[in-house]
């Protein structure tokens, strides 16, 4: 017998999180005319009060899709065919993203990397002094990795950006960092961000979003690639008039209304406060199991995600397996390269202390039955500072 | 003071219908793991689940995105920039279709219409006859044209390009059909089956098919439009791991299991005959108010809507604006060139006599409200089909 | 086949009625901690906003428990054994209250009645006069009969109570009143008014009330009856601070909160308005069809259901369950004497027009199905009635 | 900033528990007739189900109502004014059964005790053996006294009673541990079972419960205490048919339905195992603290909760308010003359490892933060416990 079942799972990978039951209540309310003025009132408001979580006073364009469909939005909206975009090898998801640009007929100049480092500002900075044909029509980086908990520091790379004078569009993926860690397209010059719903936003994935700005915008209107769903044109022009140019997946958007307030009535600022703090606590588990954390540079620690590096000669994947059958606790698994190797810890969305004790008491007890010779003191490592109050915003 | 709101909203648009209490309770479960072992299985489940409401033994892939993105899938997986497509101008819908089509680098030979009548076989034979190189790539039809209230005869024009032989794909949006109207991709030979959720699957809106003929699989092997997040192969690679190549939308899939559960519990055949005889019950009401069904063709009578065309003299949505603040019901519009000049119920989904009935009450309060000489026979003569019992299955 | 249970259930009752989705997806909020400081804010607002639905000022006791628990309490809390109640025969429900009075050990006085007139003010008067010694130490009314759609004149009998200067007190029945009938228990001088939730409060069964005048409370200091779960004292005092003496039901009341909202949202006034509205509509169809309402004086007519009496040869019960059956419709039975006798027509708490229409058109096809020869007057003598906007209140 | 509410509450009081989100989304199905056939078969199916639960294969009762409403029953279905019953002083909630016994005209005889230990057998025997007149009419015992953490051990009481060939009927409260500790109405001899719906049985509060042996039936025909609502008789004759009297509370028998389903489906032995192992742990890091279990005697541990002494100079209220604040944890006080000495955490009903492991790290943080010298071997020397894999039931 395992206890598995007979209570809440621990959902603790890196998105999908843990849905609040009020947006999970509030997406139950019955489906309403997507052509009527209810409906127009809805998005209206969404429109509005999805800005500050993106940090953007321009338009952002919410899609019925997961994020994969926002990265290929930024893609299609603002490139053509055999354009060259600069790509960095952060992870398995910026992998996805520039073989996606690939698949699509754009020409990808990729920075190789280690996955246990963020996009380096330096090497964006050589890679576009270098292009002095301005064939490098963009730059796309990835916020935060999902795949290895690291987190580019995307103002030092526009910063890097705009040293250089390079003209190219800055277009960012946010689809596990928005909501959960500071992030402020207007202010960061970024072209695009792409987001989703299932991680800081606390809401099932089938929503994804593209904030754009005036410079993408123009850039929209020469782009040549192929574009109908994602096409911002006609979803911009209906949104004004309180309409999408096709049916709207508005059980989903009742969620975001609710999630939004959720996030609003903490604070910004709190939220990303309470991310740091539980990624800190759970690094201090980590270093008091004697274990590695995946990222390397402090700077760029993961607010909603801590990738674990296995010791040699134990299956990161074995003991998953193990936490969930006896722990009821999921966590995530190493991807692409690093598959086997690390598991990966999710602290991120609508979450409290308690349940990060639990999550960590849980990867304790799963290390040890798996055999790794972690001792005890990691969870109260994490106590001591979770013990401590956390500082007023 | 009127009544509206103070009970249950009449949702009679022709989609999004009402979902069923038990979808959206469904729906509410907590999102899970799409990378561990309970979403395998769910996802096997459904994949197997689908099959019948398709009337197929092939693959059905699943999309988090809305029936337009399905639409854009069957053109992109088969097409190559410059293939001709023959479409058909049966009305709103069709036209997007196309319009996307072209969008999207197609060449669209096209088959006015005067939107009262749906895809004629005799045309679609004329065409591909004369077509003797084999230009046309595919014929695209959509099986119910939720602006007109119209339905193509699918399995005629199959055998119409059959006497041809021309080697033509055949893809077919039944995105206001499937689960209402008795539909067979396989028996039918259609290659590229377009659908969605929100209509007779009785779910949100939020996911859309594609079902999938091995000669479009063949074809999708050539096909060059890009494609990424539409593209089949992967979908089709993951899925028979259990897995999906992006986030699915899982919250959107527990709902699909439950209405699932509800079709097959009534049984599709029982389905298609309840929706054919509260079509015929509403025919009977326009009829008794001197009214005009906008179909002109009694062989392809809607079984999902009924589009009212309103006398000269009237606005059609001036009526539907009184109707919804007065009666607490919303009523489809007139799309495009109907604008103004139809109203639209909606008789699909999850929906009973009763319900059928007070809509029709607020159709004949609402038109003779507007000042329509209507008369008070309508209800009673779809009460008096109605009153006779349904007949067995 | 029949179209039982492909849409939404048709629950024409006269309680318990449809639950708002929006109360139901309120009472499906996590329960918390009863001791703790959001439970005493919780309950603190209830307690003050559920005064005007009753029209009091004075304390309202909420009891975990069926309106006949409340019925109980009213009688346990105020009267010693032996006492001396007046009653009248109006009804089912009157019936099984001076039952309950008397297997309390108090001693029934009754008025008889013929279950087709609400209580006599006249002979209220008359009895309380003729009783100089005043042992009568409670009159017991019941506001709106659940079991034949009459409605006592609760402020008449008040004035003819008040005109024999006799000192009984006033205890009034309003569990399927409240909240649909204008009702006042200051203003009228009711001692102790009984309700539930399941009614025009728009709740599931399970929460029930009492209303209580400072009479009530000093005559609760000397009564006799032993209690303990029913009685006020400790409820009053630990109410104060913001708990309950004993487990209260957490989920019944976040539905409270929510209905309570929805019914000030409409304002009582357009509420009793609106039951009074369908209740005459309703009472129209029943004449078209020649039937005849139970109730025989039109000051009686009840707002939240009607009566109706089946001409003999026909049994009531047969009829319901054929509509049941074909209509998926549940419609109210004769209960006690009037067995087989009559239906009733439940139009109260969350309902609209089209509802109502859609309800008397089962009625109607539900009655010609039985062999009954009501022709099809009846929806359309409803439908002028609806057809005309409601009154601004 | 605390991190209060930013994530799921923990609700560690002894009851109500955590109702799991099935149950909740049960409940919030649409309010059904409850006079028709539909509820007809729930209530079938839920008399049958609930017996196992209870150890009985007799007839149980279910009340619209509080555990406290059981308590009641229990005592007017079987006494009479002035019988004497023999009760316990082992906590609050039994002083409190036996405060109601003697307002409602009992004549009560009380074993004093300490609030450490259960009721004890052989003060029984020695009770009943004095009592040669058979003026005892009925022992009351409270199994899980929820006020303390101390279990009586009902069998021995049973053999205790037997042994004096005493006719006493006994009376036995499992509200706080039914579902959740062993239990067997009819192998121990039980004459009422008294129970609630917010504790083992995981559902929020407003049911309760009474198993009723042979012997009680027949008490109840002689029994003069009176009673209307409480009533046996007519429940027991009208569930014969598969209705009720007077208004059940519908969605809460939805739950009911669903929550035995989860507990059998983990077996009744495996909820019982896991709840004795969830207590074992909690008592280890009671004692990893260097703090006091209140429960004196091991045979008497309850497996639903632990209670806490708190050291002198220590305000165990203040402390159970900074949890609260800190970790939105509720934990459950100190009732009547323990108040301010000790807290109690509940560790029953939908629960699992990790959630108890993120509960004790709170209370632990708790603890310090209070300035409670304790340590942080409490975690550890519970995780120790939960990290060797349970028995196989």
């Amino acid at each position: 017998m395992t206890t598995a079942s007979t209570g809440r799972h621990f959902l603790q990978i890196p998105g999908p999180t843990n849905v609040p039951d009020a947006v999970l209540r509030a997406m139950a309310a019955p489906t309403i005319d997507h052509r009527g003025p209810a409906f127009s009132d809805l998005l209206a408001e969404l429109l509005h009060d999805i800005k500050p979580v993106f940090g953007t006073a321009g338009p952002v364009v919410i899609y019925p899709a997961s994020g994969t469909g926002a990265w290929e939005a930024a893609l299609v909206n603002t490139l053509s065919p055999g354009d060259r975009v600069l790509c960095f090898e952060t992870g398995h998801f910026a992998t996805l993203w520039q073989e996606m640009a690939t698949r699509l007929g754009l020409v990808v100049e990729l920075v190789p990397g280690d996955w246990r480092h963020g996009a380096s500002p330096e090497a964006a900075a050589e890679r576009l002094a270098a292009d002095t044909e301005h064939r490098i029509k963009a730059v796309c980086v990835v916020h935060n990795e999902t795949s290895t908990g690291v987190t580019s520091r995307i103002a030092d790379i526009r910063r890097a950006i705009d040293a250089t004078g390079h003209p190219a569009l800055y277009l960012v993926d946010t689809i596990s960092s928005l909501g959960s860690i500071d992030y402020r397209h207007d202010e960061w010059g970024v072209d695009v961000t792409v987001s989703g719903s299932q991680k800081g936003l606390m809401l099932p994935p089938g929503l994804s979003f593209n904030a754009i700005s005036d410079k993408a915008l123009a850039a929209a209107e020469t782009a040549r690639l192929p574009r109908s769903y994602w096409d911002w044109a006609p979803i911009l022009r209906t949104n004004a008039t309180g309409f999408t140019p096709y049916t709207p997946a508005t059980n989903m958007l009742y969620g975001l209304r609710e999630a939004l307030r959720i996030l609003y009535a903490e604070g910004l600022e709190n939220v990303f406060a309470r991310h740091a703090r539980h990624a800190e606590a759970t690094r201090a588990a980590v270093r008091g199991w004697g274990l590695e954390v995946l990222c390397k540079d402090e700077r760029e620690y993961s607010g909603v995600l801590t990738a674990v590096v296995v010791p040699d000669g134990h299956d990161a994947d074995r003991i998953r397996a193990l936490i969930l059958d006896r722990y009821d606790m999921s966590l995530g698994s190493g991807l692409g390269r690093l598959a086997g190797r690390v598991f990966r810890i999710g602290h991120l969305g609508h979450t409290n202390d308690l349940t990060l004790a639990g999550t960590l008491a849980g990867v304790q007890m799963g290390l040890r039955a798996a055999g790794l010779d972690v001792g005890t003191e990691g969870i109260n490592a994490a106590l001591d500072l979770l013990g401590q109050p956390a500082a007023p915003a």
